[in-house]
């Protein structure tokens, strides 16, 4: 996957709730899915260049968001760190019953965030 | 503190970027200095009345972005699993260096969260 998919991916993700339905559904198609500028125009009866503009102002609403809260860089940092707890644990997690315990619930951590 | 001052301060350390200038101002200085609506507005130059419309719209935008997000109860509940792991990981502490190293990053990530 592309490096600017990932990151509107993501971006999305997070502050995706807080656009246009016509953004979110454009951000769908093409980055999760995607389909192209012209499949989109097609499916939401636009032309491709409203297509291309709906996106670019949905990435800039993304982007404007994440450089005033700034979470997804919070959260990809507190995944780094659980990463290393991870590691330290796993490697004493076969003789050690309370490191599989702390274990399970990293992992249950991981998943929420 | 007030439930809801602490449930507003919360939802202004993760949303308050996202609210208009006066509006983070009022809610600094009703819920955080704990000034009252008539300091507030002598200090503003607003009237009282204006100062308690400014706070109200702030609360409920404030409000309507966790509604839409929810990032405030999914740190909330991050946060409740960690202290589980902590807890977990300190009774092993004392002996093992291994506990010792993982408890340091889960500090590091409590603080960062």
């Amino acid at each position: 996957m592309l490096e600017k998919t990932e990151k509107i991916i993501m971006l999305k993700d997070f502050y995706g709730p807080l656009l246009t339905v016509k953004q979110q559904e454009a951000i769908n198609l093409y980055y999760e899915n995607d389909w192209s500028l012209s499949e989109i125009a097609e499916n939401m009866g636009i032309s491709r260049q409203g297509v291309y503009d709906l996106l670019k102002r949905a990435e800039q609403a993304l982007e404007g968001y994440e450089d005033k809260l700034g979470l997804v860089e919070r959260f990809a940092t507190t995944r780094q760190q659980l990463e290393r707890v991870f590691n330290i644990l796993t490697d004493s997690a076969a003789e050690q019953q309370y490191a599989r315990d702390a274990l399970l619930i990293l992992k249950e951590i991981e998943n929420m965030i």
